[in-house]
């Protein structure tokens, strides 16, 4: 390990991946799950921004907290006035707007530090009550987070009852954000009141992320988890072995239609097929009105290595053609419920989730 | 590579992973696909035990060919009479049937083996004239398991229309037979005919039959063949890129339940949710009337390392439960037609299936 890592302290409940601890910004390495548990020591603005790049860190919520405690690192030993502040803390904004160029909750967080320290520049007497205003703010956006997913977490739960089998897809958990996740927020806060969940977890190809990450942190926290392969879902379901399916989701469209990590609308088939309600999970932040469908969110498409050459072994003959799409969309009408800190929405879902908006 | 191993030539057309050359038997090293494409030069009983045992060979039609031409591999330099070499023969066939105890078709073509070898002791004159009896039988074992598969690719090509897209999951092919294979013996035989198919293979996780095998004999062939993970299937069909689905069994029961690798009855809910036909290729000796549903078809549970540990690299936290059922069951109402060697049957399959077998 150099300088700048430690081993991470034994995880006790749910896990927590990003700590202010006095000066330094923790983040829990996530490109070493679930082989390692490794903490970064992240001191500097360059080295949270890297840590972003490299995916130290990802998950869209998890991304922009941790970019604004990099605002904070940047600052906090600042020598000049407190109005020349945040002149400094617009710079740091801005270089960290840079690391992931098309994550929404990043710039997001960043507009919120640089508005607050924008707010600051007149308004406080030192440079360290400045910092402390800052590194206030940076903490309020971790807190809201995590009172975000608590919420959403609670108004999932009245959905399972003690002894359910639940499935779940990709990984929507603590690890994508600062606590509880959205999609696994309800297993963390079934474990608090000792309602007993069966979770199965689909692995997730071709990047693992149900097998490396959400398997990972509800086995750290002592959830009842099973991993299985992707394509064993349907079979667990036939077996009458689950009795909800629940995921997060990257976008959901005015007319709830639900992009999210490939595989999802297979799983959303396979539930109706079952009768199994499928619910999907996410903060109001991640609801986009101005989508009107699914169809017009674009699917990423990625590299042919991460399906042929994924864990450093070849598993598919060189040269062969192979179609790698991120995200697929699950029309509305396989939604049972959208779930979000402000309540449950079920279909007709344009008015329903507009109707949330207002409140 | 020792000295039993020599680089394969580059193979042109349909492969053919068990050949006889001159007193060798060849055969295309499996374990090694699709990294590298070796052949194993076969000389003794044992070196065929062997193969067959450490699944160099794999397939249940694939295993009983190499073991029959193992019988001849024991005798051909045999110093005895004709009237003794039956018993060598069966000698070697009670030990070749060792190697996977539990593979039918290997027992099958083993007591082929063994029942020519009794009869040529009282018939033949001379020790090289049995041997060479027996010879012809291994190689007839063979062209039928050719002739098998081709009777099944055209049957089931009759189905399939140029330009049209064909999913298929894990590996019937040319690999776990000697030739054609069945799910895959379509698309050879519209490569030789001209006819243009856009197949899709899954990958087939755990074991990744899909992404070693059957990307890699397709590929090889010259067959228009994308990879993708499991989870993609839905999202493939989604976009209306697949107008059939064509699986092989391990076996189906007397109802025309199916019993398949892992993953196979996913497909067939997606395929039905799609309205796209979801085909069975088998030979009748996979059709078993003695079987009367699915329900009583045993599902074997395999190792959690092979889910874990499957990419040569720990994806998932070490001690995570795991649930890695190797195969599961089609209910025949999800399934179009089961195609054999003697033609297409569709339900109701229990009068079907006998009317096959009566014919």
């Amino acid at each position: 390990m150099s300088d700048n890592q430690h081993e991470a302290a034994p995880i006790k409940g749910v896990l927590e991946p990003i700590r202010w601890n006095e000066g330094t910004l923790e983040l829990l390495d996530q490109r070493l799950l679930p082989e390692q548990t490794v903490d970064l020591n992240l001191n500097t603005v360059q080295e949270v921004w890297d840590a972003i790049r490299n995916l130290a860190v990802r998950g869209a919520p998890a991304i922009g907290i941790a970019a604004a405690f990099g605002v904070v690192l940047g600052v906090q030993r600042f020598p000049g006035p407190p109005t020349a502040l945040a002149d400094e803390a617009l710079r740091h904004a801005a270089h960290l707007a840079t690391s992931r160029p098309t994550a929404v909750n990043l710039f997001w967080a960043l507009d919120r530090m640089k508005e607050r320290a924008k707010a600051l520049a007149s308004s406080v007497g030192s440079t360290h009550e400045a910092v402390l205003a800052l590194l206030a703010e940076a903490k309020q956006i971790q807190a809201e987070d995590i009172e975000t997913n608590r919420r959403i977490g609670e108004h999932a739960l009245n959905l399972f009852k003690d002894g359910m089998g639940v499935l779940t897809h990709c990984n929507a958990g603590g690890l994508a954000t600062s606590k509880y996740g959205t999609a696994l927020a309800p297993f963390y806060l079934a474990l608090e009141q000792g309602i007993a969940l069966k979770v199965y977890a689909d692995e997730t190809r071709p990047v693992l992320q149900g097998a490396r990450l959400t398997a990972f942190e509800l086995q750290q926290a002592g959830v009842d988890v099973t991993l299985i392969t992707d394509n064993m879902a349907a079979h667990v379901m036939s077996k009458g072995w689950v009795q909800a399916v629940i995921v997060g989701t990257d976008r959901v469209a005015a007319n709830g239609d639900v992009a999210n990590k490939i595989g999802t609308y297979g799983v959303a088939v396979l539930a109706k097929a079952h009768n199994i309600p499928f619910y999907v999970a996410c903060p109001m932040s991640t609801i986009d009105l101005s989508t009107p469908t699914g169809e017009s969110i674009p699917i990423e498409e990625r590299h042919a290595d991460e399906v042929t050459l994924g864990f450093g072994k070849r598993t598919a003959p060189e040269g062969v053609k192979v179609y790698n799409p991120a995200f697929d969309i699950t029309p509305s009408e396989l939604v049972t419920a959208i779930i979000t800190e402000k309540g449950i929405v079920t279909a007709p879902y344009e008015a329903g989730l507009r109707k949330l908006f207002e409140q």
